[in-house]
């Protein structure tokens, strides 16, 4: 059906590039992220971790941009409340990457752990998924590709959560001071965030498609 | 005035059913939480979990179908919004039910607490009357009932507020080990969520109700 | 063009009262919250707590009163979406100043730091500032003031979230007492949330600008 009824998607020129831009901004990010958590050197990581700051300030610029967008313009290429809820969450994703980034920093926290690396692998996963499903949106015409992203994104989701709920449980168990649990759960829980801001993404982007395809 | 104009609520045939198989899964997974935390013996507790899962994943698999007739219907019997609203809170109380569940087992809590059992006791009491609040939709004729329904939702997470933030002061003051500290109130806070959830979906109740009765 | 168009804007008699109605009781009650986290008497910290109780109740009342408005007419100021964005930001603001006080009590944390004195003035400053923005909402006609609030209150937010990193990660370092590293984190993680509330209205108010001004 989408093949047919894709004349009638507004071709529009404003939107689709700043979405665009947002989620190539969250694909870059993730992508600085898992860098960032995988370098053993101290300066290395430190370089990153600014390079992931200004990146979030770029995010903010397009969320703003399309915010701004949204209010001034009668005519969307979606409803409203799906473009908002897409924007929100492609911005959140950034914010949740960043914040693990900076509590990294803060926290001294100079040992990455296997679940640090897991869940930032995972968030880029989503990322990757989330930019392609974005991309495809314009055109509508590879409406099995987008639902194929979505449900990727909420295996990944998935896959987070449990390595979420074993670390912290192991962690419990294992680690005998707690500073070092609440410091290492912050730093996961930020990160299992961004994979849960994934999962709102694609269901904006869920919702869209069973109105438009 | 709610008997007088109830011939112009749409006797929708595909929500109703949806909304009720929500509240009645609701209503369920609570019993069996209940009965979890009651039981003392950890091969039933093990059991009761998985039946937790099973119906998290029930309750899942309900709210896609009410998502998926929200976005390909154009006429729904209530604003979108609330139905949105109203759904979402209904899958996030199962959601937190299911997630305490998961803690418990995970974090090999063997000794529920009279708070862990209070706690669980006001959730299934806040999903009672969300079921009876969403049975009584249907015909709006009983608009009196659901009204105190809510209310009584709105007392019962006052309630479990003051229970949670009394059982956190006293295990701040009597508790010296802070891993214990920090397993157990992460049980705590998500049984506490669920009531915060039982309120939002007795307010997007109240929300339809002003408006059409 | 705010001049230009102003007639434009509903003269609404029910809405802009009450808005200002909530407005005004958040700039009090942050007002109460600084007075409290620096006095020194133990009796009147108590007392103050009671009076931020009875605000809170206050700005309750008020939030229930716009919702059955927003509820029950079909004609509202400004797109509902943004009001009740707006005005559940504001009731949020108050439940976390609330939150923040009922934590210092129940939790005996008798010295108040320095980081939770300055997270309450910026508190402060951020409640005034919504309380300015919103009386300039009925008029439009001080767009550019309006529009001046709303960078305050992000950068009082940007500021908020920096005093709250920064003092995290020196308790980490500094307090060995994991305990004490809980309590504290709760009453800072209340008061840096109610910042980001004050974010949240600020947004809504800057949607309705972009629509109206």
């Amino acid at each position: 059906m989408a093949g047919i009824l894709s004349f009638l998607v507004p071709k529009d020129k404003k939107f689709f590039p700043l979405f665009e831009k947002a989620s190539e901004n969250l694909k870059q990010i993730s992508a600085i992220l898992v860098e960032m958590v995988n370098t053993s050197s101290p300066e290395k990581r430190r370089e990153l971790i600014k390079e992931i700051e200004r990146l979030e300030h770029v995010g903010d610029a397009v969320t703003h941009e399309i915010f701004n967008e949204l209010s001034s313009n009668f005519i969307t290429p979606f409803d409203r409340e799906d473009i908002h809820t897409l924007v929100s969450s492609l911005d959140d994703i950034v914010d949740f990457i960043h914040g693990s980034a900076k509590r990294i920093e803060l926290y001294k926290i100079n040992e990455m752990t296997p679940a640090i690396i897991k869940l930032a692998e995972l968030v880029q996963q989503g990322a990757d998924e989330l930019h392609n499903a974005v991309k495809n949106l314009r055109s509508m015409s590879n409406s099995s590709k987008i639902r194929e992203a979505c449900v990727k994104i909420n295996s990944i989701e998935n896959h987070a959560d449990d390595v979420f709920d074993m670390t912290i449980a192991k962690l419990f168990e294992e680690e005998k001071d707690a500073v070092q649990i609440i410091k290492i759960k912050e730093v996961l829980s930020a990160l299992e965030t961004a994979t849960d801001k994934c999962e709102d993404a694609a269901n904006a982007i869920s919702s869209i498609m069973i109105k438009y395809a």
